[in-house]
């Protein structure tokens, strides 16, 4: 095997907050960034790309900090590095300087999932294999011995993770060739409900889901109640009762305020409530959980990392746990909320949309139903139809399903041109920002 | 008033990796660090300085995050950004994009604390006052403005807040009076008992301290059992049975092993357990205060953010509340933790140590027993003998306790000699760093 020989760390940004994409009550003026780095090895053919997603200012600092991680990989043997990422991962975690800067948490934190992302998408590159192949091809040991389960074994110790994926293993390529037979992984769309767009668009992108295939859709709420109701109206109207409804509000309510404005909206019957509160409130989810029933809680997007998921399950504080592919520190965090979900009886429907989680997501969900939790009951991933085309592998979302990926990799890549073109501040875009090029 | 005119912001490090200064079970070789800011305005007499710390790598970083949010201070009028120090903390901490990398937490969070520290310090010396003073002329509504409530409010609400502060009021000049009578603000010294000390050294220090009028002493543990029961053994030895003695295991354990070490230390009777596990497991503590009961549970050095600190006191996870003065997002979140503190009748003993944690907490226990709590009952705060030579102000420790500090500011000066010397990579020390200078 070769050597890595080179890592990059580029600062991407796309200025979506000009068109309103992405709004809520929270953020409102988000420009979808990635931190985004680039194993090279001596091999031309053998890279590996990964990612974490920011929305616009201090993707610098994130950029930098995952470069700082990544150089320690300079001169490591491709070989060592993808068949023991669980030691790397466990090595660049507890650097006892960096830690105190977290721990676990924040900036240090998402640019090491940068990081790993790469090393994942190097690994299964260098298998020949989709990422979720990759890992529904590991044994139970080799998964759990890429885990990261520190902290956790008060709720899951690592032999009832080993028998939680050996009770799964038999199953695992019966599980493959029904997703196939179905067209892939069920998904939702929240590219309607974003808070800055007008009531026809609301009205018209709500038919397009429905056409599409979509069950489920998703609006964000929080700004100003009589909007909401106003919105959700409209949305049960073009989507009847029977497709679910789920509301979104972007952490902008104190605990008792959520039970309060939820409560006014109940008659719309939402499937979920997402982030009611602050994310790292578990009791506070818990106690809106209590209050809100039968609307479910869900919650994850902002969830900081394992030891917050492992408490929000024992609290039973949610009924959807929407973990973030580029939040928590790659493949060896995420396996682990995954065995803690499992353990819970939780089903996990991952955060995606911003630039390329959708990409990442799609491995993760696939994973999940092979190897975990072997259910599809009451699971669907979001999707977000937005900036795929900066992707050499984007995902393939048909009637309301993401079809499997098939190319080696983490789907991570993006096209050189678009690194050049919208590379923060030098890049062809940002370097001569005109009105034309806004609108474009 | 004057404007802001300019900012600052510098990388100091100093070498403490070389003596073994502050070795503990987690953090092996910090450099203790101070990401450090200076408000500059346009009268030459006032500034404004304040700094985060952390333990060597990733300084930088923050210095950096810290640098982007100061500059948007600069054309301000000193008289509106002091007068209203509330509206200025929720401006920054509620910035739109730079909220997704915490949000709260980690790099960002600390860094504001940074400017944020500054702010205060520019504020008491526009008023000529120590920072405590400064805070204990301000009225219950000035105070409760001042501080971060959002997503407090199922735990304190605004009112709650304010009854608090206003049944003290009447007393505040009395206990002020108090405390300069007793010689001070009563503290504890962790000095002596760091992993990497030797048997000898830890009995000399142990000694010292004892002779010195301390009551309290705090080792670290957890790295290796036996030793650590050989370590207490002398600790006890030399201390005997009345003085108090905690230990810290800085989060080396996961929540069932920290139940069975502490059980084989309980025969030493350890005064408290710190940070036995995650600083973010809540739930955890509350499950190893449960088991290892006489014996008290406190946490707070790593605590990353007030709805952190709400939690635990909600779920009766601690005795002891060891909020930090650089990780908290400076005075604007730390009332909030001591209100919260006082409604559930925790004692908070703060985090100190590091490099100028010491100058910072000592304003934040007077104003504790001054305007809030009103009590020194189980509370003691840390001290640590370390670096207070690069300060103008340095803490005045005698017998035990932090003597009221007199001059205007928080105490965050540091000298400009330091300065120059220890800015990393460039200043006179890390740029010409041979074995002389490591030894002085």
């Amino acid at each position: 095997m070769p050597f890595i020989d080179a890592v990059e760390a580029h600062d991407i940004r796309f200025p979506t907050s000009l068109s309103m994409d992405g709004s809520d009550a929270m953020n409102k003026d988000g420009d979808y960034s990635a931190a985004y780095i680039v194993l090279r090895t001596e091999d031309p053919e053998l890279s590996g790309f990964g990612f974490t997603f920011t929305i616009g200012r201090g993707n610098d600092i994130v950029t930098a900090t995952a470069l700082q991680r990544a150089v320690q990989l300079i001169g490591r043997d491709v070989d060592t590095v993808v068949n023991d990422p669980g030691a790397l991962y466990r090595e660049l975690q507890s650097d006892s300087q960096m830690r105190w800067l977290g721990p676990e948490k924040g900036v240090v934190h998402i640019a090491l999932a940068a990081v790993m992302n790469a090393v994942w998408d190097l690994a299964a590159r260098a298998a020949r294999k989709p990422l979720w192949r990759l890992l529904c091809d590991m044994t139970p040991e080799q998964l759990v011995d890429a885990a990261d389960l520190r902290y956790l074994s008060d709720a899951l110790t690592r032999e009832e993770a080993l028998a939680i994926l050996r009770a799964q293993e038999p199953g695992r390529a019966g599980r493959v060739a029904e997703l196939e037979a179905r067209g892939g992984y069920p998904c939702y769309t929240t590219s309607a409900g974003w808070l800055g767009y007008s009531d026809d668009k609301l009205r018209r992108l709500l038919q397009e889901a429905v056409d599409s295939g979509y069950r489920h859709v998703k609006l964000k709420v929080g700004a100003d109640l009589p909007e909401d109701r106003r919105r959700l109206a409209i949305a049960r109207e073009v989507i009847g009762w029977d497709a679910k409804l789920m509301i979104d509000a972007n952490q902008v309510w104190d605990v008792p305020e959520a039970i309060e404005w939820v409560g006014a909206l109940a008659e719309f019957k939402p499937h979920w409530i997402e982030e009611p509160t602050s994310p790292d409130d578990i009791l506070g989810h818990a106690a809106i959980r209590r209050a809100v029933a039968p609307i479910g809680v869900a919650t994850g997007e902002h969830g900081m990392n394992r030891v917050l998921f492992k408490q929000l399950l024992q609290a039973e504080a949610i009924d959807y746990l929407q973990l973030d592919s580029a939040r928590l520190a790659s493949v060896n965090e995420i396996i682990a909320v995954y065995l803690l979900a499992a353990k819970f009886g939780v089903p996990v429907c991952p955060h995606a949309g911003g630039v390329g989680l959708c990409e990442l997501v799609q491995h993760l969900s696939v994973f999940d139903f092979v190897a975990v939790s072997a259910s599809l009951d009451d699971r669907v991933t979001e999707y977000v139809d937005h900036l795929h085309e900066h992707f050499t592998d984007p995902c393939d979302v048909r009637d309301g399903n993401y079809v499997l990926p098939a190319k080696p990799g983490y789907s991570a890549e993006m096209h050189q041109t678009s690194i050049d073109r919208y590379s923060f501040p030098d890049g062809g875009y940002w370097s001569s920002r005109t009105r034309s090029d806004a609108e474009d």
